[in-house]
């Protein structure tokens, strides 16, 4: 027979609630189910003691049964150390653990994959390797998330290099594939290649270092990249090692004054940077401008505004057009690699992501829709067969 | 509108699954699941940015509140290192995955609790403690599972001090609490106080001493323990702290031989060794004697055997009377010390468990009958009660 469970009491406190987001997370937003019955002794017999033991004795005979007869090869870890939450900086793996929920239920809802919070509380880069390292066997991949810059680079490419699963700095990369697709399409609206695009990209966290990097493998023209101090470029006093390559590879221009002189005439801005930009920045860009304007929950420069100079407007809200968004992303992106059982995601998988992604637009598209609705359910698997297909013509597909 | 999801694909292998054992556990037993809806904007504005942010804040301001607005308050890791999973002995993390699953679908199933599977990729202590307080803010509780003696000990002791969630190792007081239950009733069914009872308990792992603990804290007359190499007392050669420690609590009756041979005339015997028992040696107990042979799947002495000679016998199996499951315990223990937030699992709260425990069976107790059934709907309420009300009279109660 069913056993009752015993309620849960969430009992204070009881003030916040008036808010509904507060009233909305009370109680968590997640649970873990049993995809199986046990109802009987023959259930609990078979889902745990004594036949529980012969599953397990495969598995130990043979390694890659682990993916057949457990939920691991459609499990995500989705973990962060709290140190660059949203636009609220560090405030720690328990604080951080809203964000990480809601990654993981959008995971469920979007792409059927069943993802597990975790909040690190360590911020050393040898300790985030090695713990994560020590939980890869109970993942199918693992989703990195609001780790500060610049460890996050190197957490990443560690793990990336120990671990046969798929490790995805979603601030990173999410953002990038779904900011290559929106300018894709932005750039065959306005009847340019990317290849004849300048771009300046203001921020060189996370977010802005991996969209400068996929704009560069998918042949954007030109990129110069800002921080808090103005353009990088080589040979500027006091770059960390990411920074420094990053000037090695960008602003063939030379720029080395501010953000709003490199807009002066630029095809492209891409704000990932939490700061502002003019009015008169934006005006000064070439005609066709197209502004992605993406620090959240306040844009470097309000959309209207950018609108009246600027040919295509992004930004990261949902009460505009063109929602710069990486639940557009993410969940497709491990969807086709664990369908394959990727050992990793591959820039070129990233790439055909977003090339999947801007082609379910297709002949809508227009200033006010170069980037599909997050509730648009072609999306997941479009994303999804791309990424597979990819991870097959790469090479790195299991099945 | 919902997205429809993307189906998991497990296309080998087809052979394993003539197996009823295997064809249940394909793709695993688990599913992590929203417990809000998604459908649109507003939804996803509300469970996600930008109004999880508002949680976010309050909770890094008043860090309490990540048991209202997170899962974390109702969730357990059930954590282990695959070193002594079942009688399998050390296979490793991911081959113990299925057990960890099975455990975190009867935390669900029997008390509401969330319960996440972990195998971790390392087996020194160090290693684990420091891997598992980086993961401990993730998580309401900590299950311990499968982890060799005597590491164990020092594990779940060096965790207890620094970790302000209850942390349990259930293969050692998960079996002791019910033992302590089916004992007590098996002692009230022969009309003797567990006082004038001598216990000879075979085995002095996890188990093995978490037993004999907890009826030296019940009271228990005289109880004595032995390992592979005999009966384990003061001075005996090349006994590690544990047992050292053991030999200091225990056998005032100073048996230095064989268990066979500190069988005779006792009036309980405790297999949790994975050896045998002779018939001749249960013979030789007193009238009245209670044997539990606990090891699994093969108990120490075969239960029909042992009832010629016992007047109460009870195993791990499901397909004798008297079966001493762990399920009896732990999802209750657990949802008591979570209900109340409770900083710890005391030793009072263990045996408060057990009393409740014995106390189901009620006037229906008989030779057949010194434990309910898993499937007893009684069963978690009455341990998560007296768990709930014993953290309060131990003050480890934070709720």
């Amino acid at each position: 027979m069913a056993v009752t469970p015993v309620s849960v009491s969430h009992p204070y406190p009881p003030d916040l609630d008036s808010d509904p987001a507060f009233a909305l997370h009370r109680g968590g937003k997640l649970e873990v189910r049993s995809t199986v019955p046990v109802n009987n002794a023959d259930d609990l017999a078979l889902a745990y003691t004594p036949g529980v033991a012969r599953v397990c004795t495969a598995i130990a005979e043979q390694p890659a049964l682990v993916n057949d007869y457990t939920w691991v090869s459609n499990t995500v870890a989705v973990i962060t150390d709290g140190t660059a939450v949203l636009g609220l900086g560090d405030i720690g793996p328990a604080a951080a653990l809203p964000v990480m929920e809601g990654k993981a239920l959008l995971f469920k809802q979007f792409a059927n994959v069943d993802a597990v919070p975790i909040g690190l509380d360590c911020t050393e880069v040898d300790a985030l390797v090695e713990t994560i390292v020590r939980l890869a066997p109970s993942f199918g991949g693992i989703n990195l998330e609001d780790i500060s810059a610049p460890r996050c680079f190197e957490v990443e490419d560690r793990l990336r290099q120990v671990l046969d699963i798929p490790v995805f700095h979603d601030d990173q990369h999410g953002t990038a594939i779904v900011a290559l697709a929106a300018l894709t399409n932005a750039a065959k609206l306005t009847g340019r290649p990317l290849a004849e695009l300048r771009a300046v990209v203001a921020g060189a966290g996370a977010s802005g270092v991996a969209v400068t990097r996929i704009l560069l493998n998918a042949g954007i023209g030109d990129i110069a990249v800002s921080d808090s101090k103005g353009m990088i470029y080589e040979g500027r006093e006091g770059l960390n090692s990411f920074k420094a390559a990053l000037a090695r590879d960008t602003n063939r221009g030379g720029y080395t004054g501010s953000t709003e002189e490199a807009l002066a005439g630029a095809d492209v801005f891409v704000g990932l940077s939490g700061s502002t930009v003019s009015e008169a920045a934006i005006a000064s860009m070439a005609p066709g401008a197209i502004v992605f304007a993406l620090s959240n929950p306040t844009p470097e420069v309000h959309p209207e505004v950018a609108r009246k100079h600027a040919r295509v407007v992004a930004t990261g809200r949902s009460d505009f057009p063109n929602q710069i968004n990486n639940v557009l992303a993410f969940p497709g992106v491990f969807r086709g690699a664990l369908d394959v059982r990727a050992s990793t995601i591959t820039e070129n998988m990233k790439v055909a992501a977003a090339v999947a992604l801007a082609e379910v637009v297709g002949d809508d598209l227009s200033e006010d829709y170069v980037i599909p609705s997050p509730f648009d359910e072609r999306v997941a698997p479009a994303v999804t067969a791309a990424v597979a297909a990819q991870a097959r013509l790469d090479g790195v597909a299991r099945l």
